[in-house]
């Protein structure tokens, strides 16, 4: 026991604020999806079809603070990322449920509190499980480059990789 | 049911990577502690005594891929962080348990997933519950300016302070 605790009145309270600013965004469900208050429920990208049943919340609203940014995705249940690549990397973090990652030549499963590194230049998308939305927190520079989605040749190539090929999603 | 689930032979493998590259590290418990596969545990600190019961996980470790670290900590039970400042920024996602989130003037309850937004040159500690661990994601820039401490002054200041001056840990 700290010899602080003789003190602690407000140990109870949910917030005690004397300058009355708060640098807490709280946690809470909508339904079945992860929210944070005062904190945007955003389209994954604001155009194209190459994904399935995905939100993006920005996490942490002043970018301007850090070079990287933290953005929390939820697929739902049999949705998906977009298949792509690109110069910068991806840290992830899962922070619910079940999917896939598919990276480069390998596919894996998924769960909570799971890390998944996306490396430079590497093909990659994520995929909640049919029966349970996969909610992820990924970091990335707040300067990079725009993804790229695999030409036609390379989609065929795809098509007929040994393994992944009936799972990849384009 | 997206038409591609016809294909998936692999769907109940944990693990086909037909590369052998993984690029997932797994999470698990440790007793009650969170760990990731080959993420080392670390002292949260190379010196100093001003925090109690604090570890350290880097969760990526090629910090050269992005301009930001992702760190874990976890603090045990009664534990707390250094009471400090500094002039880069925090963005704190809380992963588990309960504690206390003071920055500045205030003091906030947190649990799982709240967000804490440390501004620049201003005080914060984390305190754990007495009787629940707080782990929590940290994101910092990788070049950044090492924590000062309060100076005696400051100290005295703080103590006084009407409602942290029993709660913060010196």
């Amino acid at each position: 026991m700290n010899s602080n605790n003789a003190g602690l009145a407000t140990r109870d309270q949910t917030v005690d604020s004397s300058s009355g600013t708060s640098y807490v965004r709280r946690f809470s469900q909508e339904g079945s999806r992860y929210r944070w208050e005062g904190v945007d429920l955003k389209k994954y990208k604001e155009e194209g079809t190459h994904f399935k049943s995905v939100t993006r919340q920005n996490l942490f609203s002043d970018e301007s603070l850090q070079p990287c940014e933290l953005r929390y995705f939820e697929i739902e249940p049999g949705g998906h990322s977009t298949f792509e690549k690109h110069v910068h990397t991806h840290a992830i973090i899962i922070l619910r449920g079940r999917g896939r990652a598919i990276v480069g030549d390998s596919m894996e499963q998924v769960q909570a509190f799971d890390l998944v590194e996306v490396p430079s230049r590497t093909w990659h998308q994520l995929q909640a499980a049919d029966d349970e939305a996969l909610g992820f927190v990924c970091q990335v520079p707040c300067e990079r480059d725009r993804p790229i989605r695999p030409t036609d040749a390379e989609r065929q190539a795809l098509s007929e990789h040994p393994t992944l090929g009936g799972i990849i999603r384009l």
